[in-house]
């Protein structure tokens, strides 16, 4: 069995809100990192609705050169937010969560490329004062109140098109790569159906092409919380008590189920079948559950109950190419695309990258596919995707 | 990819409550099969309480010959009851759970067994006509009252205590076989540990030789919908609205987390990530959550909230033999054991069966381990035994 070092159990709940396993050297970090925000009027929503201001939050590395064509897009996952590497201030204790990939001659170079990232739509914390995202939690300016559910559904489309107009404010007409872990797998991929014209490299990290019905119940499973939480009230909870034993529900759910047991037992090990309060009291808990709980609540600080059911559902809505089918919905796609799905992933199992993997190489596209191993289940994705960087380099340079 | 047979979908929500696949022909059939009920005083638990009186139904098939030595007992799973083969009466839509693999001239020949099961403390369904058990939602006759949380932790211990009564007061002292299918598991195996010279084999399927921090924690998701409903109310509900919606929500997610994605992929078909209605108002559903909280909804009928909590626990606090570790757990047990774990299992992973299977052999013990496969998941155990018949056959017949 894989054995983890010693020093990854004591920063386990930091890993959990996304930061990186590998803590880089000050001279391999792409450094300071300065968080920007973009903003743009009347946005038009995939379901044809409209949103007055969109704004979000970015960050890039690296230098933009003068033809503006050497840009990697990074896109984010559920819990994520622009951060995916470097510091904001010397005193951060970790670097963003792809930290090991993206810098000066690492897998993502950023003696080469451009790299940027920015916030989603509905990001899961509207309340992080490093994100800045638009979603229910904010101030619709019709009524001078949160928008609450009357915010448009927004799908994985939207925030294409979000990050499309950021980059259209950049002056960028060309993706040198989209790279993205779980949900950012799926904005990478419709990036390069919805754009194909600009969009030259996918990387799909622990992804899919298309959410299938098992994924759409699973998906289900963290709103449903929320849902049945009294202080939800039908999302309208803003001027009194926030749906927070849900949210905490939803997020333990949200780390238990993107750990495979191999990691989950080790960190989790203080805890067993044999404990004794559980066993002379029925409303006492495993000391697993307990820590979960505890870790949950942590995850609670900055979410937003409402940001969260907006987002498992722009999950459950995706089909890349949002067509007919999934072959539809690719054939568009010029880009040459990587699939790097995690092999003991019990969230998108490996069995999503190769459908959308096959159906790439049947439409004659050029598609490759390699598994990540580790520990971790899906979180492979964000803390062991360095064992993929020569890959990755190979890839990205590759004409 | 394993394609099902066309007469497996309409009758879905009759095998998501426990019935078995496979139809079998009248003459195949132990026949008409008469529900009876045991009870004992003063049943002593394993954490050291008392229930006044126990009640459980069980059920058997074959006849018990002059010696008595011919008796498999059937252990059932967390959604089960006694009911493993046979009909009540012959407009019974369904037969057992196993009947596949119980009957004359099947796997378990009761032409040969006499093979007998019982309703387990704390069963899932208090309620069902068909079901007797002692539990929470049983009358403390202390009080008058149910007993809601009065009603000591029980253990899988206590489940095998309570069906060693049962054969005591048959006056049966050796079981051929104890053979159970998950929760069932875990009984067969303690039955080996806890009464070493009464049981001669052992069939663990879909199994665990002691639960694992990951598991405690995935079981007690199913708690956790039931304890954060306000009409749970500490357990205390007997007189008023029961949580409902919790165990509604629970149920929901045993269903799903007990399938794989390829059979649940085509079950629920008719759903997809395409559907417009979840497109345009985030309150609406997608088919799949509909269909399966319908599911979720009919599994309520019978069921009682604090019975769930209590099996939970009973789960959670496993491990065989009860002892300091699994390996001191297993060192009396003097049986053969075939563990039969399922290929593609989620809920309880084939490296749960493989480590109390190593354990066994490392004990110098006879232990043999296959797996099943088919596109059910966890369900395999209960819906695709029927491929290892011969195995099973040759096991039980084996000196």
């Amino acid at each position: 069995m894989f054995k983890l070092k010693k020093f990854v159990i004591p920063t386990m709940f930091a890993l959990l809100q996304g930061a990186c396993l590998s803590s880089s050297q000050a001279q391999d970090s792409v450094g300071l990192v300065e968080k920007q925000v973009f903003s743009t009027p009347n946005f038009a929503t995939y379901n044809g609705q409209q949103i007055a201001e969109v704004k979000v939050g970015w960050e890039a590395y690296g230098e933009l050169n003068a033809a503006k064509d050497n840009v990697i897009l990074i896109t984010h996952f559920f819990s994520g937010n622009s951060h995916a590497a470097g510091r904001y201030a010397s005193s951060d204790a970790l670097p963003g969560y792809w930290d090991a990939i993206i810098g000066p001659g690492k897998a993502i170079d950023t003696d080469t490329y451009y790299v940027i990232s920015s916030d989603t739509l509905v990001n899961q914390e509207p309340y992080n004062p490093l994100v800045t995202t638009t979603g229910p939690a904010t101030i619709n300016p019709a009524t001078g109140s949160p928008y609450a559910l009357d915010f448009p559904v927004v799908t994985i489309r939207d925030f294409v098109n979000v990050q499309k107009a950021l980059l259209d404010s950049l002056g960028i007409e060309k993706l040198h790569a989209v790279v993205g872990a779980s949900m950012g797998s799926l904005q990478a991929l419709d990036w390069a159906a919805a754009y194909p014209d600009f969009v030259e490299r996918v990387i799909s990290v622990i992804g899919a092409g298309a959410v299938d019905p098992w994924t759409i119940a699973s998906l289900q499973q963290w709103a449903n919380p929320i849902i049945a939480d009294p202080n939800w009230n039908q999302g309208n909870y803003y001027s009194g008590e926030a749906p927070t034993s849900g949210l905490r529900q939803a997020l333990g759910m949200v780390t238990l189920q993107a750990m495979h047991p191999q990691i989950f037992n080790q960190v989790y090990a203080s805890s067993s079948a044999r404990e004794t309060a559980p066993l002379h009291d029925i409303r006492e808990n495993f000391t697993v559950v307990n820590l979960l709980n505890t870790a949950a609540e942590a995850r609670t600080t900055f979410a937003d109950a409402n940001h969260l059911l907006y987002l498992v559902r722009a999950n459950q809505l995706f089909m890349a190419g949002f067509a007919e089918n999934l072959a539809a919905g690719l054939s568009p796609i010029r880009a040459k695309t990587l699939f790097l799905p995690s092999a003991n992933d019990l969230l998108l199992q490996p069995y999503l990258a190769q459908e959308a993997h096959r159906t790439l190489q049947e439409l004659g596209k050029e598609s490759y596919y390699e598994e990540i191993e580790g520990p971790w289940g899906h979180l492979n994705g964000v803390y062991m995707l360095e064992q993929k960087s020569a890959l990755i380099e190979e890839f990205l340079s590759s004409q």
